[in-house]
């Protein structure tokens, strides 16, 4: 039998919240190791760039980073957000270790290719396994900011946090069992946009894709449930779309969230 | 015998330098395993501080770190500074790991306590050598940003480069043969402020005190040369303080800069 492991992904709105983000790092650090924190950025580079007067563009849910986009979500992801999660984990007695995807060579990404110009941003090829076993070897817990490098070139490239997770916790179901949470502002995948109250309980790829048809999925969920699904794919044991308050109850497994399911 | 071990610290001006921090860091890629670069900051955290309109405070060559200050730093040098070495570092097959004082809680610390107030300032108290060869072990060299935190609060701290240099050095003394190297824009300890060519090749902690009583050695120079001295006088095999370029010539020893030597 394979030995657990967790990979938790916080997005943006969570890290904005004080009150919400204090009760997550507690359930973080209650987790059993090996484990594993992805986490977004969103609003703080915003409106730092709104200070600095660098306009933010998006496109399809995604930030389209020009040069001085990348040094603010270099600064805001890899700096401020994943320090100050490692120093609040830390002193939670959990020994987390920030990183970025090219800390270590953690994960092996490249300028995306394509039609659109996303500028710096990373696409991933491969994550290296022996090296995330290796700190946990050493009784780290990892901290991973949505950041990764072009090997070739040494230029940093702002990378999807939601595909980050995904392609760790795929990798990792190699030698794992691997359980993978995206804790976010919502209590999971919603029938209804504006109901909270509609959070569908498991999800298969077909409905998503019906509820996608309607309108019911939409901006950031696309890419966020397509790279959930795509960890389901690889071999995840158990993939959950939840609010981040959920995360307490990991152990005792409570139905909360949505569980995606192989149809 | 004990196995050598590098310790480089890196100041702000050369990482302002594209040149210079480009060969600085061809030269700190061909060093032999294990070795650890420590960076400062600089004009990059004060011209962000300017553009966001909070002011810039220094008491005897430290930054008042207030929060809005202690935000700037932690993006400037735990992130944009930090995460561009480690990238630039990886593209030159260097697996380098970027840290702060705080990430698998390298370094123990607590805010100054002090007459002056210089805020969220860390002092350190210990440096977790175990972690740091387990780092070693499995092949990485550390790069480590100028903030720790506060264990008892969570809190990072803004933390003199120079000093997390010579702690880390000093520490190391225990179980590596270490060579501390202090490397800036300039090419040495000069005996005349103005002149690069004054450089003293050799200096004893007594020469150190007459220097700085007829101010020759000034602002900046003094913490950083009681830093490098203590680090002389823990053990630390070789303290060097030389300019960036002088980096290249570590394993011919070929003789530049000050080297500080035990009266």
């Amino acid at each position: 039998m394979k030995q657990q492991c967790v990979v938790v992904k916080i997005g943006g709105n969570v890290l904005d919240s004080p009150r919400d983000l204090e009760q997550f790092l507690d359930s973080f650090a209650a987790l059993p190791s090996p484990k594993i924190l992805v986490h977004g950025g969103g609003k703080l580079a915003t409106e730092l760039s709104a200070k600095l007067d660098i306009p933010t563009q998006m496109v399809e849910g995604r930030r389209v980073t020009n040069a001085e986009t990348l040094n603010i979500v270099t600064m805001v992801y890899g700096g401020l957000i994943n320090k100050s999660l490692v120093a609040a984990l830390q002193h939670r007695r959990c020994n987390a270790l920030g990183m970025t995807g090219t800390d270590a060579a953690l994960i092996q990404a490249h300028k995306r290719r394509s039609v659109v110009d996303y500028g710096f941003v990373g696409d991933i090829d491969a994550v290296n396994i022996s090296t995330i076993q290796e700190l946990f070897a050493i009784g780290l817990s990892l901290v991973i900011a949505p950041l990764t490098a072009d090997t070739e070139t040494g230029t940093l490239l702002n990378t999807n946090a939601d595909t980050i997770a995904s392609a760790v916790a795929s990798a990792l179901a190699e030698v794992y069992e691997v359980h993978c949470w995206y804790c976010f502002e919502k209590h999971g995948v919603l029938a209804s946009v504006d109901d909270e109250g509609s959070v569908i309980p498991q999800l298969t790829f077909e409905q998503y894709q019906t509820l996608k048809a309607r309108g019911a999925v939409v901006k950031g969920m696309i890419p966020k449930l397509d790279a959930a699904f795509s960890a389901l794919r690889a071999g995840v044991q158990r993939v959950k779309i939840c609010h981040a308050s959920a995360l307490s109850a990991y152990t005792t497994n409570t139905s909360n969230g949505t569980v995606l399911v192989i149809s």
